[in-house]
C-alpha cells in the first residue's frame, strides 16, 4: 500500500521539479549543477510527506506541488552544501560522485544557493491557496530550514565535533537539524489543505514523533545498514567519533527509543481514519527501512 | 539632502536588523557568525533604495522595514558566499577580515546559508501589507536572488574567469549579479507601497539604468578609486585579467556610458515631483562617490 502510494506520487514530483528547474534557462551551467543533486536519486521523504498530510486533512495532496518540490530542493541544498570539503569531505552520496565532485567547489556552493533562493521562489508561486495562509506556511518553512532550524542544528553539530554531548543536546541538534524540516513539510501539508486546532496539533505531534524516530533509525543504520543499499561506507558515526543514539544509549536502548517514538507517533493519529493510513504506514516503513 | 536621507534612516535599519538576528537565539554561535557580516559596514543601498522608492510612491518607507532588512541580509550572505576561498578568496572586506577568516570556512558557509534563510522569514513576517502582494513581491525578489539572478550571474562570472566575454555578455552577467537585486529592491518599495502601471514601469526603468551606472561606477572605482575607503588593494581587477567596462571601452568610454545611464535614470521620474528627488540625488551621489 505505502510502496505503490509513494510510486503513485513520484512521477508527478519528477515532473515538476524538472519544470521548475529547466534546463533552457540561462545561464544552464547552474542548472546543471543544480539538477545533477535533485535528481540524484532522493527518496522524495518530505515531499511524499506534505502530500499525505494533505490527504490526511481530507485534500489532495497534488494540489501543493509547488510548496512539496520547495522543501526537495531545500532539502537537496541542504546535502550539497553539507557534502563540502568545508564540511562533511564527503566525495559520494547515495553512490554517485557528491556536486563538487562533479562541478568544482565553486559551482556546488552556488547550485545550493540557487536551490535554497529557487524553492522559495517555487513555494511563493504555489497556486489554488489563500496568500494569507501561503505567507504562514512558507514563513514556517523558512524558519525551519534558518538558523534556528536545519542550519542551527549544522552548526551545533559542527560544534559538537570531537567533544562529549549528552543526550539533550544530542536530540536539540537533531530536532533542528533534521527534525524541524520534517515537521513543515508536514505542518504545511496539513495547513495547506486547511488543518487548524486539533488536527493540526495532533499532526504535529506525529511530526515530532516521526522525526525522532527518523533520526534514531538513522544512526542505527550506520551500524547495522547494508552498505550499498545507503550508498556510502558504514561505520562513519564511529570513525568520525560522533555522538550518536547507538553510542549514547546502546543498540538496543536506541532501537527501543525508535520503537516508542512509532507508537507515540501512531496514537498522536488516534483520532483520524483510514486518511491517516499512509501516514501511520510511513512511520513503520521508517523504522523498518535498510537505507 | 541625501546624506541626511540616509543617515535618518539608518538607525531604524541597523536596529531592526539587530532585532532580526538577536544573539540570545539558539545556537548563538551562527547568529554571531551572521551579525558579524551585517554589521561590518555595509552602506545599506539596497534598504535605502526600497524605502526611498516607496516614498516616491507616496508611502512612508520605514512601514516596510522587514522586506527592506531581507534584501540587506540576501546581500550581506552573497558578499559571505562570494569572498570564500573556492570563489574569490579574499581575506578582507571593507577593511576587516573576511567572515571564514574570522568564523572558518564551515562557520561562513552556513552563516550565508541562514541570512538567505532568515531573509525569507523576515519578509514574509513584514506587517502593513496585503498578503497577495507580499507574495508576489516576496517572489520576486527570489527570482532576483536566484539561479536566473544573483547566483546566475556569480556563475556567468566564475565560467568567464580567463577567458574574454564581449559587452553584451559583460552587461548581462552584472545585470543578473547586482543589477537584478537593485530592480527588485526599487521594484519592491513601489509595489509595496501600491504602485503599478505606468509608475511601476517608470522606477523599473529607473532601478535598470541605477544598476547599470552602479556596476561602470564599480569598474571606474577600481581603477581609480582611494584604496582606503574602498577597504581592498586597487587594481584587482586588472590583475585577475578580468574583462570589465574599462577595459572593454577605456576609462572614458566606460565614465561616458555611465553619465547616459545616469541620464536615463533622472528621464525615466520625468512624471515624479519632489517626491522622487531622493532617488534622483542617489543616482548622482552614486556615479560621484569614492568607494
Amino acid at each position: 500500500m505505502l510502496k505503490e502510494y509513494i510510486k503513485g506520487r513520484l512521477p508527478a514530483i519528477d515532473e515538476a521539479l524538472d519544470r521548475f528547474l529547466p534546463l533552457t534557462n540561462y545561464p544552464s551551467h547552474i542548472f546543471e549543477a543544480m539538477r545533477y543533486s535533485v535528481f540524484a536519486g532522493g527518496k522524495r521523504l518530505r515531499p511524499i510527506l506534505l502530500m499525505a498530510a494533505a490527504e490526511a486533512v481530507g485534500k489532495s495532496g497534488s494540489a501543493f506541488i509547488n510548496v512539496a518540490c520547495g522543501m526537495e530542493m531545500i532539502h537537496t541544498y541542504s546535502l550539497i552544501h553539507d557534502d563540502l570539503p568545508a564540511m562533511d569531505n564527503d566525495d559520494l552520496r547515495r553512490g554517485k560522485p557528491t556536486n563538487h565532485k562533479v562541478f568544482g567547489e565553486a559551482v556546488a556552493i552556488l547550485a545550493g544557493d540557487g536551490l535554497l533562493t529557487e524553492a522559495f521562489k517555487v513555494m511563493l508561486a504555489q497556486p489554488n491557496v489563500a496568500p494569507e495562509i501561503l505567507v504562514t506556511v512558507v514563513g514556517e518553512i523558512a524558519a525551519a530550514a534558518g538558523a534556528m532550524g536545519m542550519v542551527g542544528g549544522q552548526t551545533i553539530d559542527l560544534m559538537a565535533e570531537g567533544k562529549t554531548i549528552d543526550g539533550e543536546t544530542l536530540k536539540r541538534m537533531h530536532q533542528a537539524k533534521t527534525g524541524a524540516l520534517f515537521k513543515a513539510a508536514i505542518r504545511s501539508g496539513a495547513r495547506l489543505a486547511g488543518a487548524s486546532g486539533v488536527k493540526l496539533a495532533a499532526l504535529t505531534e506525529y511530526a515530532e514523533q516521526f522525526g525522532l524516530a527518523f533520526q534514531i533509525t538513522d544512526d542505527i543504520l550506520d551500524v547495522v545498514g547494508v552498505e550499498e543499499k545507503i550508498g556510502k561506507p558504514l561505520g562513519s558515526d564511529v570513525k568520525n567519533n560522533k555522538v550518536t543514539y547507538v553510542s549514547l544509549y546502546s543498540l538496543e536502548g536506541a532501537k527501543k527509543m525508535a520503537d516508542e517514538a512509532v507508537d507515540r507517533a501512531i496514537n498522536a493519529l488516534d483520532d483520524f481514519g483510514d486518511e491517516a493510513t499512509i501516514l501511520r504506514d510511513f512511520v513503520h516503513y521508517l523504522v523498518n527501512r535498510d537505507s
